[in-house]
């Protein structure tokens, strides 16, 4: 990213466009950068072994002094988890979010030793901070996590309106709505560009209120005459919020499981957006002296993942919670894409223990957090920007959240459908594309933050779906003996128990021996190429035979 | 599976309870044997690098000479794909099924060089068919493939109807109605046991006739002033003629793309399923000759394969078919579960090259080939069985489907949810779950067959999830000098690039000429001990520096 003329607007994003999460977005003007959200994406499945993934934030470097500061939309992991990770190099920016939004984030710097290091500023709605040459100001947006905001920006040149993500919940369980009056005056003062969210453009007329969920929720617990037993987001607030209500209306008392649930429950509760009587809590032993229709317990786990206590119980496996005949699980969580099949077999296993499963395909226990067509055709039509550029979503939703922008009257070349790197360039003339900076993916994996690439992932998805060969064989350099081997070793490729198999390894050393009788060995002058030959020689025997390609090691000593 | 006392039924599934796939049930009377369906399953995501699953049939080893035929209800994979691999190990049974199913498994054992060699016998519906001591009568069972059946058998103490997989569609495309006459006629007549499709369970009201599809196509299709592409199920013929249908009265000529589309059209339209003129089909050739808005390509690789041709076109690497902005991709098929990611990733490479994509969940262009709740209770009404075993579907289908045969009025206790392996037993006075047989998954990888099992599964989750390293040392035994080594390679470990990685490895190398320095090499009496010690030395190091758990395979020679 280069010194820009002090004319020019220039935004884009280092990640959240064209893929769920690790939302990131510059905003620069007149050499200084604003940064809004720094999240992080769970890995996909080709990214075996990942743990999380970062954006790469290399085309920032040797600006960090310019960086005024990082701005936050609200808590999710996807706009506030890579900052432990990437805050210093960064340039240690000051960070600006609403009080619930730091209270999580916190948190999370605790377990990096960061808390007390990073600054961090509370900002509140409609009270405009000064971040010259910028201004933002928080305007409050209803999404499935308290104490979100939208942005407006202000800049030399204009407007900017980014909605976070959002939906336009009209009776929203903490009666903070979506601030539909700040949009409409936006658009009366003239909106230069609107950013908004796209996740849910492929669903028409109106995403339900968070407070349907009770109603679902009210129908489900009173008819249960055992325990009790919902799955939720741990950052869901309002939804657990909902579930203490009526598991208190319905004289049960919560036991919370899970690390996140805990910890988000007790920052929560501490800064005032969940209210919950310290009496309604139980722990372990308090649950084994009370009768199981007394007892709701909240639980992580929703998305059906392996370690998860949720997964556990499902497995009888949990030492201290164990499901009876009877007892009822709800899902109150979305099926995260990619994670059908891991939460489809929690269900089955959650019906094996006896218990009946509500989730979402077949109760009404959860809404999404993200606005459908009618909203976001309204926040069109209250903005009315000049320019449009769809954000949060992957690549399908940001086209349909252009053609939706098309049809409430912006010009087509005025709706930028951008990919990370690509800075949208502005200025009084006029938009457009500039040249793509350097974006991309960094992979944390245990305590290593981009020491696996995609030679790596390549490497693991080749042993994951063939095995490994290892072919040992020592030689003597001067006499072209062979001292030991060839000898082959496997792991993932066989069972070497059986007869046959046994007979397919022989053979293959056998494949080995042959060429190594063509070969003189005291006269080999290129080891590599007798490595390539040997690995040949393997790959054609084993594919012959079986049809799989091991990945082939020869390890050849030359003594 | 033991020789049963004369007066007793006995029956089991050697797969497909509590699983989507690898249907096959044997059925038992006074020691003779009928088999139903011989399915295979695709493979789940943790059955890395395996091609296709079969169900076990060791419960049948010795029991070869009893079996009298295999039946198969129709013509999908998960009824009929396990044949080529299990039929010599069945005993070579004869096989009986309808004209389209026995065409389509024709052709499957051709590759296999079996096709002269299996007996086939087409059964016709309704014409019952001497298997003593049973006897079968199929009956039409609408679905998303031609020319399935249900099959009632008679057995000597009386009748048990298997649904198959079905829906009930009032308006076929083929005017080929699921039999509600010949199931009420067995109702009549007294039906002991239904054996019926859970699939659908979840979901409410009616499943979809086949033909409402036609008229989604019927808007799409004319609104595209350029290419259109479908892709869909290879085997679902009414589907194909639907679109065939809509191509000609488009004035659109097809061009039919990847290898199962070509067989199956080419073997229903020999067998007079399929109803395409010969002048309506082209080649690549004549493709490029006409028009973009004359040209209807028929397409595999609705699932997002990663080597299917659509997913090539998807990412403008297909030599042939190329995509242009306004082109028109119709995927006419639904989202299988654990293909959701992949077909997302489909849709949005293929908006990426400028296509407009209608898919399952933005428009009415696939429907379900399984009943819902209506159309199971109507079944059941029918039918009145006096005792229910609900089949194909994951557990809680199973478990969702009894309990609706409950609300229908059959006793709890007549409801049986039954895993794979599990008898179900039936005499004059009752009937109960007997003793479990001998039931699994037997994987097929490459040409090996069985030959990986679940330790190399969990090698190649290892694998996959961490890499492997590698210690090579080699030691002269008698003088108990190392002569080369101790050297660490890696794959899917750590990039070896960079100076901090390769700290890491040299490192983890110290670890070990430490651990060596300790012990008197030329005293090592257990050098399997060793070799467990240089695990953990490397174990420990690579933990605490990046917490990960590569395999480690350490290569120790003793010269």
């Amino acid at each position: 990213m280069s010194t820009e003329t002090s004319e020019q607007l220039s935004l884009y994003t280092l990640g959240g466009l064209g893929e769920i999460g690790m939302n990131m977005m510059a905003i620069e003007y007149a050499g200084k950068i604003l940064l809004v959200d720094c999240g992080l994406m769970f890995p996909e499945a080709y990214m075996m072994g990942i743990d999380l993934v970062l954006p790469d934030i290399s085309s920032l470097e040797g600006r960090q002094d310019d960086i005024i500061a990082l701005v936050l939309t609200h808590g999710h992991e996807d706009h506030i988890g890579a900052i432990p990770f990437l805050w210093r190099d960064l340039g240690e920016p000051a960070i600006y979010a609403t009080g619930l939004t730091l209270g999580l984030l916190r948190s999370k710097l605790k377990e990096f030793e960061l808390d007390s290091k990073v600054p961090m500023i509370e900002i509140q709605t409609r009270q405009k901070v000064d971040l010259f040459p910028f201004e933002i100001e928080p305007f409050r947006a209803a999404h499935s996590i308290v104490d979100g905001v939208g942005l407006a920006i202000r800049t030399p040149i204009g407007l900017i309106v980014h909605t976070g993500d959002f939906k336009i919940d009209q009776t929203p369980v903490d009666g903070q709505n979506t601030d539909l009056a700040r949009l409409a005056e936006f658009g009366e003062e003239g909106v230069l560009l609107l950013l908004a969210d796209s996740t849910n453009v492929e669903n028409d007329g109106y995403t339900l209120s968070e407070r349907t969920v009770k109603k679902a929720l009210e129908e489900i617990i009173p008819q249960s005459v055992k325990r009790v037993v919902v799955a939720t987001f741990s950052s869901n607030i309002h939804r657990i919020q909902q579930i203490a209500d009526v598991a208190a209306s319905n004289n049960r008392k919560l036991l919370i499981n899970g690390r996140s649930m805990v910890a988000n429950i007790d920052i929560a509760r501490k800064l005032g957006y969940l209210k919950i009587a310290e009496e309604q809590f139980i722990d372990l032993r308090d649950m084994r002296s009370l009768p199981p229709e007394e007892v709701l317990i909240i639980t992580t786990g929703s998305q059906g993942e392996p370690l998860s206590a949720l997964m556990r119980i499902a497995l009888g496996d949990h030492k201290q919670i164990e499901l009876e005949r009877g007892d009822t699980v709800i899902l109150s969580s979305k099926f995260i894409p990619g994670n059908e099949k891991a939460i489809s077999d929690l269900i089955n296993n959650l019906y094996r223990r006896g218990a009946e499963v509500f989730y979402e395909k077949t109760s009404e226990i959860h809404v999404s957090g993200h606005a459908s067509r009618e909203e976001l055709k309204l926040v069109h039509n209250l903005t009315r920007p000049k320019y449009f550029m769809p954000v949060h979503g992957e690549y399908r939703h940001l086209v349909k959240h252009a053609q939706l922008a098309q049809e409430m009257g912006i010009d087509a070349e005025n709706c930028f459908v951008v990919d990370n790197g690509y800075p949208l360039l502005i200025t009084a003339e006029g938009a457009e594309l500039g040249e793509k900076c350097e974006t991309g993916r960094v992979f944390v994996d245990g305590k290593g933050v981009g020491d696996v690439g995609a030679m790596q992932l390549r490497d693991r998805r080749h042993l994951a779906n063939h095995g490994l060969v290892i072919l040992m064989l020592a030689i003597n350099q001067s006499t072209g003996k062979i001292v030991q081997g060839p000898e082959l070793f496997s792991k993932g490729f066989i069972e070497e128990e059986s007869e046959e198999n046994n007979a397919l390894l022989d053979e293959a050393k056998q494949a080995v021996c042959d060429l190594l009788d063509e070969h003189s060995l005291d006269a080999v002058s290129d080891w590599e190429e007798l490595r390539v030959e040997v690995r040949k020689a393997l790959r054609r025997c084993f594919n012959k035979k079986v049809a799989r390609r091991p990945l082939i090691l020869p390890v050849i000593l030359q003594l």
